[in-house]
């Protein structure tokens, strides 16, 4: 993944971890540090199971530094309180504009501490800026969560939203209807369907095993279960 | 949000809290608990910073009481190493399904514990289970950060991702022009554009200013700075 994320004066090295990891689960391996606060850099770094993005992260001195190979600079903020300078995108709109430049260019994700975000001085080297649509009432994230939501947009496939849930093999008209014709026997044998009601209990009992959408497994399943069942009451 | 989530045999207090805090971030407000480490779950609550959601969260005893008001029950898991008798599908198309449910019905999204994930038993509860689209290397996401990205999806608005950027005022013409004026001068002034070059340089300089894209803020600042330039220059 063409993409870096930047984690500008992180503080709690759970969090840097916690970003690491979450950057491992979405493919993005390239970490960078600026001015992270020291001892929780090499806590998140020793601990012991520190992921490989985290051993490799790199630290740099300032923000021009640690994005000065990438083509596309982002800052993330969960505004509120200050004038945003910037352009703001939503998360949705500018998670697919960073996976488009991606395909030509490295592009620089940047994350704030946790305790005061980005500042202006570290948004200067933004293009634009991009936030998470969390509530109004409560916008700020975690740090490793707000990375985990941000690459899980990036790395998302479009497609995918709009694909068939799963193969399945519907179940033959033939075994719905096998099925259908052992409920009958049963529910008769039972006395729930008599002669009064008969047809139009039968005709709901079919029509409801027809909602079913039963897979071939399923209808193999009921099959199953009915014989067994007709079989004890009968016998 | 009709929204329900539903945690089984959670752990740790940490990512009890993230959970809770990532409902609270995207206003999912119905948190259960099903077997909770006892400590955990105390420890987590009587945090300083515990959020309204993990106040008001209650204990089941078992996966069906946590469930029971809901008309689908969705689990999450990571697969990989066992054969899953569900169907599957990715959080992309999942979380669609699950936003459509919930505007008619109360759904429950289960999270397993963060060693085991959920059960054949747990699962057994659900209609169908999701999965988060993460790389096969590292397939496991932490707990607080899955239900933080699962929520996003849930939330996520498809049609953010097609609107128009942001709403800016475009630079007119004119200021462009006016801009591109500024810049020949002072480039004259200094030799940049000469006679021999002047043309061609100056329609180089002229395409280049407009392909900056300015609105009209910018335009502005650049006209100050250049006109500052120019006084400094030419006095």
């Amino acid at each position: 993944m063409n993409l870096r994320v930047v984690l500008v004066s992180p503080r709690n090295p759970l969090n840097i971890g916690a970003a690491a990891r979450a950057m491992s689960n979405f493919g993005c391996l390239d970490l960078r540090l600026v001015n992270a606060y020291d001892v929780a850099y090499r806590e998140a770094k020793s601990a012991v199971n520190a992921s490989q993005v985290l051993q490799g992260a790199r630290e740099y001195a300032t923000v021009a530094q640690a994005v000065a190979d990438c083509a596309l600079v982002v800052g993330t903020t969960s505004i509120g309180h200050r004038a945003l300078e910037h352009p703001l995108r939503r998360l949705e709109l500018g998670g697919r504009a960073i996976a488009r430049k991606m395909a030509s260019a490295p592009v620089a994700l940047l994350f704030g501490s946790e305790k005061f975000g980005l500042s202006n001085d570290d948004m200067s080297h933004c293009h634009w800026l991009m936030r998470i649509p969390t509530r109004a009432e409560h916008e700020s994230m975690n740090l490793g969560q707000a990375v985990a939501v941000c690459l899980y947009e990036i790395a998302r496939n479009p497609a995918a939203a709009k694909a068939k849930p799963e193969v399945t093999v519907e179940a033959r008209g033939e075994d719905m209807e096998r099925i259908t014709q052992l409920m009958k026997e049963i529910l008769e044998h039972c006395e729930y369907i008599h002669e009064r009601t008969g047809e139009s209990m039968y005709l709901k009992v079919r029509r409801q095993l027809r909602r079913t959408h039963m897979t071939a497994q399923d209808a193999n399943l009921w099959l199953g279960m009915l014989r067994k069942i007709k079989w004890k009451l009968l016998s």
